[in-house]
């Protein structure tokens, strides 16, 4: 026979590096127990055996059996206590514990031995028969639940029987024969549910609680758990089984639960709740009210003393805040767990920051303890913890731009920009929205929409300016003319003018007003994203439109434009008469003429941008969507455009209907329509230029001057040569101005690559003369992979829950298929010109899996919203950290 | 002073090698001088001097001034006669010629030298003063309308003029001085429009000609007919400087052109035709009648004699068909040109095979000698070129579909299908067809669109089926309602059942009914086809959705079925309505009902395609299009099947909203669809498994089994996990029938690979499972360059006429873009699977070029439409020919 695998492992055996294979809470104890803590003995199934489980079809092997009868045998004898001995029992926990945490998700079975023997021994050994019979009482309910599968709330209905028969008010007003009852009555209910009785054995007692511990791993809710929070890689979870101990042995018996720190706040004092003469559960339970840890002090000074003096040996061992539950049996301390405590961002930080301080842990350590995507709770208004867990949730769609908004439901962004300009607070709700509506977006507090997913114009946007979006919330049925809001099988009406509150970082939305709060910078996020800064190896820039966008992300450390689409431009006030005039001409000449009148107000803008990013690089995107954007779809307001260009409505149609494209996604869009106009790309560089020049000259008033970096952005280039003409178009233009100006300013012209077939040639678009890349990976991963953003949210969940895609692609880089396009192209592009800029410019930009792809893959920058910046900072110094892990 | 590069060449010193430097006719005119052949000698100015040209601004450089001159010094001195001597002057012409004909397309000029002193010297010399002026009067009337830019109109008034006055019918009733008159006449126009004189320096003609020949290579016409004729990096014309001879010097002078065979029919007879005392232009002219070539033995039998032997000479050292221009002076006969004659493809196709039997060529060189292209003609029933010259071309739209059709006018598929079955001939005539159309399309001679481009549904269905088809002509008006065409701009109204005729070669659309003519595939083609099918690597399928298809194809040598759509088969009669239920269902249920509907039907398809391969392999692919495709677009249509399937309209038109895409080409659709609704594949893959049984079944009355290698094709496979799901599904269904049906099949499951993301994983796809991969390069191209076939037309040609691509990618393969996804596929295909079976089956298939690159890239096969089956085998042989030639 060869050497039998280990798949059960004392207490003694293990230790906290071996969370793969026995679970956190597993490795846990084992840690505790080699420090000497005192932790109830036991031993821990191995995450192999649940694997194991399954693959036997739901059966344990012989071998497995073998090895927990020795380990229960060590126990037993340890504890000079066998399971279900009829004088004094041991009485065992079997509970499981994966790799990472799965709170409440899974299986647990308290008491396990007790019998109708042994409950009489546990009565008299302890002298507490209530006691021995309550436990009893608790072990066949959850046994009967958990493994048995009999329905919780039979058991319920006895306990309510009896409890009302006797007029108990309170389960601990039951007498000792009341819970006996209760026994008898639970057993013969099991009995007749499911025809066999509860089990008397405490070895099969013991099997079917490991069981169901295992097949607990892959119910609903443990399943939708880990999917929900992004938890793979698992092969199962670890059963702990660990002798009981009891806080219920009377007034010098308690439990609790104590965090080393705060894990709101993060602030660095003790900090939890603990009842005495109570188990676990009823805690949880809330039928007393539990008291702060630090009442202990003065109850039970020296078990305090102990419990803080613990409590701190194991932070300083983990050097983490911890997160620990304990038991008081009979004047005695447990350990029962001891894991790294949960925490809110803002005590995320604060903690990172604080053991820095104190020594603990590293710069970097610190940095990796803060996971970027949390950071998203700081930078945005929240709505207030308490106010919502009062509020009424009315309907739920996709959390598409976090942040808290209260406003008044407006249908229509003209309603949205006037309300606003009268200084009301307003909720822009719109079954989606397009870019005609920018205004109005920007003017409300938050959107919501009936239509659309995570990336569609209402969630890009509304991530762009950092304000709270829900978005695809196909609960709500809107009435534009009626002006009304009705949430589906609600029979909630709401009214344009009432209020209504929206959670963005949830997707809830609210009826009524709920409270609010703003966010806080503490000075040790400053201090965390200093580090983060120090150690991070690319750049972070932000797509922005506006100098009111640039300076928000340079508040949160972007350093540079990496992405202004002019487009959004194109939409405010009158420019979008002229751009229309353009659309309408029929000739070079009336385009140029219509263009003109564009060219003060893009130069305006760019002037704004060149000021508010104060010497950092602007990279500025040429036209890139198609021209049927900028016309009307509606028939009311084809005719007063008609109207107000003085053209029939006839030919207007006639051009909205010639513009139509089957595809816009891959139509006449982006460097297209430079090739077909190029007037359109002429004007837009030389407002680029003429700006540049204007920031860059020394102001005659104040004398001050300022350096531009202009990076002129050619987007959907396919082709060499469609960048090459443009290149040469931009430059001579460029050149004449500059010329003309007497000044020198560094420029740069580069393209997105955002068309495969770019990726592919990318050596050859350097060769002819690109002096960047920015990769629009959102348009790269449509055409890449073949899907519509637009469209694609009908199957895109299911492909994700198959496993098809890992994630939503457009959430999260597809590193396996669109990175390879990248790939080649950077390897490409670099093969070239060795110093080739490379950044990326898509909505991935912000996301930190992607911003550690870009880190590997050699960009010098990514660019994000906003909002997002300081978590790609933090994401990029994650990196840039684990690199030096890997050394 | 450095070796000076040599830029003119006297006849001398070239050779028939020459072509890229002397131009084909300068070369040709080398060759023949230095075979002995009587050529009046002259020299060449070479092509790099027209480079040269334009990069000097237009000018000759000193250096190629300096050459002209020692070479025309040459040439007077071999003459014995200098240009512009008042006695005996020199005449020359000056004639462009590049090395690719473009017939007719750039400038000559003729009789250079003459002027009012030399002109009464070659009176005198030669005693016929009237030729000498008339001479002298071309020479002045050519360059002042192609040097000088005179307008031609202008001599033209002044010869009538003349002609008028003098009651002079023909140019021949002129006496000397009415030439005279005109040539005096003509001087003044000159000056008058010009304010400088018709230069009397014989070397101011000589360079003011030499620029007008180098100038017009890139006039409209030339650049046009560049362009039109795939005629690519040729970087200018030669100018040819030569002895001027004379046909019209009285009755032992004549001038002619003939054929070394039949230009038409390839018949190895002598063919051609000749004029005496004329010069060429009269031959074109047409002002009298010329005679068959075999009359001049009669007339001059030495001469004659001469000729034959010289051209069989000429024949027989290019060993091609010769296409020769010659010029009998006063007894003595001159060759003036010689070069391989252009030919039809009937004529091609006779030729090669005929020259392979007289030993002249091998069959490799045979191969060579047809274009793959050129096949179209043989394939499809053209007009009558006779009838064709008389016909009234009313529009013209795009070459879609080759072939004739006449036919009564219909404006719907229904009407098509019904005035077919009653035994008409239907043209039909849609603003665009859609896949409800198949039944009408497949029913009519002949397709008609005012809208879509050459990969539009009508273009790609009509090609596919073989159908005459012109599509996006942009000249008709359709009014569907009023059942007319109303040809733009012409005042021209067809009504239904009216006739009309296309051409769907050239895109021509003619009013009334043309005659036609039936294709003829000759033995020669046969044996041309045989020599092909030997010599090539690839294999050929076709493209075929239906039996008769796929007879078709075999008729035209296919060695399989590469791609077969099955969505097709979704349109036929009742088809649709089980389609429509199953779409409209709510429920897994629901949708296998209305499959099982389907699922005869698929069956029967099969079985009629695997009996029409006989043994050869039958690719399926399995459900493509959006399911939106399936459903009515129009009011009236939505009511009609609301009321047909008992369905609200309002729950219908919900239906059809909520399937609306924005770019359905990236949406929701291909193996998409299956992973959605799983059922849709496993009906379409049981009915290819259970079709495939019952033919390789013996039959039991006639006992004959049929072998059949069905290939399951799942399309746009994005995904590893795609394929691997799809397939395990597949190999399920297939085993479970196979083993009840106790029968071995050999099958394979592949994928399309059309999405850029998947030829980037294709390693990992094969790893997966893949048994073949087929490209569906028209996705791939769409995807991969971001193009959508539908839209793209409006900008693509621009595309091409600048140069961006150097061809319509959805015509011929962008090699260097798709192509490197198509080679990074294979090469990460073939490294997991070395025997991969590769193949294409997009449009581009059947296109020569894309065809050779398939050989290059080591594709097993090609798949086209039937109708090109024949192009993409000789394609194949090409390839594989020069493949040879390179070793």
């Amino acid at each position: 026979m060869s050497e039998a695998k280990k798949h059960v492992y004392s207490f003694e055996e293990g230790n906290k590096d071996m969370k793969q294979l026995l679970g956190g809470k597993g490795a846990n104890l084992a840690e505790m127990t080699s420090l000497g803590i005192t932790v109830p003995p036991g031993f821990t199934i191995t995450t192999e055996v649940c694997d194991l489980y399954y693959k036997s079809g739901r059966t344990l092997t012989s071998e497995v059996k073998d090895q927990i009868a020795i380990k229960l045998n060590e126990l037993e004898n340890k504890m000079g206590k066998r399971l279900g001995d009829a004088n004094d029992p041991l009485l065992v926990s079997v509970r499981s514990g994966a790799a990472a945490s799965l709170p409440g998700m899974m299986d647990t079975i308290l008491n396990l031995g007790l019998n109708d023997q042994s409950v009489l021994g546990l009565a008299t050994k302890t002298g507490n028969p209530r006691f021995a019979w309550d436990s009893y009482r608790r072990l066949v309910q959850m046994y009967g639940d958990v493994v048995m599968e009999v329905e919780h709330a039979d058991f319920e209905h006895i306990l309510e029987n009896v409890k009302d028969t006797k007029g108990a008010k309170f389960d601990t007003d039951l007498t000792t024969e009341d819970l006996m009852e209760i026994v008898r009555r639970y057993k013969a209910k099991i009995l007749e549910v499911k025809g066999i009785p509860f089990p008397q054995d405490p070895l099969e007692q013991l099997s079917g609680s490991i069981n169901a511990v295992f097949g607990s791993w892959n119910n609903y809710r443990a399943v939708r758990y880990r999917e929900l929070n992004d938890i793979r890689g698992l092969i199962g979870t670890a059963v702990n089984i660990q002798t009981m101990v009891f806080g219920n042995l009377g007034e010098d018996s308690g439990t609790g639960v104590c965090f080393t720190r705060n894990p709101s706040t993060g602030e660095a004092k003790f900090y939890g709740e603990y009842l005495m003469n109570a188990q676990g559960e009823d805690v949880v339970a809330g039928i007393r009210t539990p008291k702060p840890v630090t009442a202990l002090e003065e109850q039970m000074p020296e078990i305090y003393r102990e419990l803080v003096d613990t409590c701190n040996r194991v932070e300083q061992h983990y050097k983490d805040m911890q997160d620990m539950e304990f038991t008081i049996q009979q004047g005695k301390l447990y350990i029962l767990q001891a894991r790294n405590g949960k925490r809110t961002a803002a005590a995320a930080v604060k903690i990172a920051v604080e053991l820095v301080g104190e020594g603990l842990i590293t710069k970097d350590e610190a940095i990796l303890r803060v996971d970027p995507n949390q950071l998203n709770q700081l930078l945005h208004k929240q709505l207030d913890p308490v106010a919502k867990t009062q509020g009424e949730v009315i309907a739920r769609g996709l959390p598409a731009s976090p942040g808290a908004a209260v406003g008044e439901v407006v249908f229509t962004a003209a309603e949205a920009f006037e309300k606003a300009q009268s200084g009301l607070d307003v909720v822009l709700v719109r079954i989606e929205t397009s870019p005609e509506d920018i205004d109005g977006m920007h003017s409300s507090k938050g959107i919501l929409t009936a239509r659309g997913g995570m990336t569609s114009h209402a969630a890009v946007v509304a991530r762009g300016m950092g304000t709270c979006c829900v978005a695809g919330c196909a609960d709500i049925i809107i009435d534009e003319k009626a002006k009304t809001l009705t949430i589906r099988d609600k029979g909630i009406v709401i009214k344009e003018g009432e209020f209504i509150t929206l959670d963005g970082a949830t997707g809830e939305v609210f009826n009524g007003r709920l409270g609010t709060m703003e966010p806080e910078l503490s000075g040790d996020f400053g201090t965390l994203m200093g580090w983060a800064d120090e150690v991070r190896k690319i750049g972070v820039r932000t797509n922005a439109d506006t100098p009111h966008d640039a300076a928000v992300a340079r508040k949160f450390g972007a350093e540079g434009i990496g992405l202004c689409r002019t487009e959004h431009m194109f939409f405010e006030g009158d420019r979008i008469k002229a751009v229309r005039e353009m659309i309408l001409s029929n000739d070079v000449e009336g385009r140029t003429k219509a263009l003109a009148k564009l060219l003060p107000y893009q130069k305006s803008d760019f002037v704004g941008l060149f000021q508010a990013m104060d010497g950092y690089a602007v990279t500025i995107r040429l036209l890139d969507p198609p021209l049927h954007e900028f016309l009307p779809k509606e028939e009311k307001d084809i005719y007063d455009l008609a109207r107000e260009m003085q053209v029939d409505v006839g030919t207007l149609r006639a051009k909205i209907e010639e513009l139509h494209e089957f595809n816009p996604m891959l139509g006449h869009r982006g460097c297209r329509l430079a090739v077909t106009y190029p007037e359109i790309y002429d004007m837009q560089v030389t407002a680029i230029i003429e700006a540049a020049i204007e920031v860059a000259k020394s102001c005659p008033n104040c004398g001050r001057a300022t350096e531009v970096k202009p990076e002129i952005m050619i987007p959907l280039v396919a082709t060499t040569k469609e960048f090459s003409m443009l290149k040469e178009r931009a430059v001579k233009i460029v050149e004449e101005k500059l010329a003309a100006a007497n000044i020198k300013i560094a420029y740069k012209i580069g393209t997105m690559i955002e068309v495969p077939r770019a990726a592919l040639v990318a050596d050859k678009i350097v060769e002819s003369g690109a002096e960047f890349f920015s990769f629009g990976t959102n348009d790269l991963t449509q055409m890449g992979a073949g899907l519509s953003r637009d469209d694609a949210g009908r199957f895109l969940k299911e492909y994700v829950s198959q496993g098809i895609f890992e994630y939503d692609p457009f959430e999260v880089l597809d590193q396996e298929g669109i990175g390879e396009l990248i790939r080649i192209a950077i390897q490409k592009g670099r093969s070239v010109k060795a110093d080739l800029k490379i950044g990326i410019c898509g909505e991935h930009g912000g996301e930190p899996k992607t911003v550690e792809f870009c880190h590997r893959e050699g960009f010098n920058y990514v660019s994000c919203s906003p909002f997002r910046v300081p978590i790609a900072r933090l994401a990029a110094a994650h990196a840039a950290v684990k690199d030096k892990l890997k050394k």
